[in-house]
């Protein structure tokens, strides 16, 4: 079974993933008349697990809505001790090195796994743990925001797999490490 | 006579021009045995008129080759004093405020006006004064460098007007200021 790290986020055109006050409005700047889930669920569905970080993760946790995540969510945490009890049933504490997390989860049976947040995002790329790596791009300038991406030790080579466009407005493209 | 600013620039997937060491090679990273100008004939026969800042003037002058430019080149720099004898036929000074030196060079009939250089695109982009945007995002993550984007003091939506492949690697994007 092929065993991949695939991370799916959106930017602006600037390369941010939130903006200066950490808002994700403009996300919504192309009107979405059919609800276009630009290729989430595609997505999702060859998901095995998800790893955040303890900021998404408790940002999902502070969401007026259910619970999104139908797939097991490892938050990925150095600092917090355990997970409250109110979300004890959707995620399970991980922490030590990104290579043995890894290990431990494809071990586990879990062999695709969606990397999510920013920090998490950049903390895979830097040990280049990413193997897949889908961005929509949101035609706006934030012209400040947290970064996508952050300095890393070497240059890593990706090939482009698919370059789609949604609403007319919003391109992704797919790319994968190149081995 | 529609009057525009335009930028026509290759980035990383991380969002920079030239890498840790200034460097370029990367952008040769895709082959091309075609020689494929990824759509730069089609650009720059709709350019009046070419501004880069005195760092970009400087890279080319010392290029080992031919002055690559037949359009009038004008070189934004308040430090400089003058254009150095040996080009003093390929480009002229200016200097003072973007809006000023666009004006003037829409009165002397340049209107489509190619806006080349790191430093030079982030400043008239401060200024909110690109209409056109053409990104060629090369697959590679360098991981550092020079980058396309600086902080701005407010948000610029843009429109897609057109996403190009070349070489089955290269996406390209357009992007224009909506009005």
């Amino acid at each position: 079974m092929d065993k991949r790290n695939l991370v799916y986020i959106a930017q602006s055109i600037d390369g941010f993933i939130a903006d200066k006050n950490g808002g994700l409005d403009w996300l919504q700047t192309v009107p979405n008349p059919d609800n276009s889930d630009m290729g989430y669920y595609n997505f999702i569905k060859q998901i095995d697990a998800i790893i955040m970080g303890r900021n998404t993760f408790e940002t999902v946790c502070g969401f007026d809505c259910e619970w999104p995540y139908t797939l097991p969510v490892f938050v990925l945490s150095n600092s917090l001790k355990s997970i409250p009890d109110s979300h004890k049933d959707k995620a399970e504490l991980v922490n030590g090195s990104l290579k043995d997390i890894k290990r431990n989860l494809n071990n586990n049976g879990f062999n695709r796994i969606y990397i999510d947040g920013g920090k998490t995002v950049q903390n895979f790329l830097k040990e280049d743990l990413v193997d897949d790596l889908i961005i929509t791009t949101i035609p706006v300038i934030l012209g400040g925001g947290y970064p996508l991406f952050a300095e890393l030790p070497k240059t890593i080579e990706f090939e482009l797999i698919k370059s789609e466009l949604f609403l007319n407005q919003i391109v992704q493209n797919h790319y994968r490490r190149k081995v």
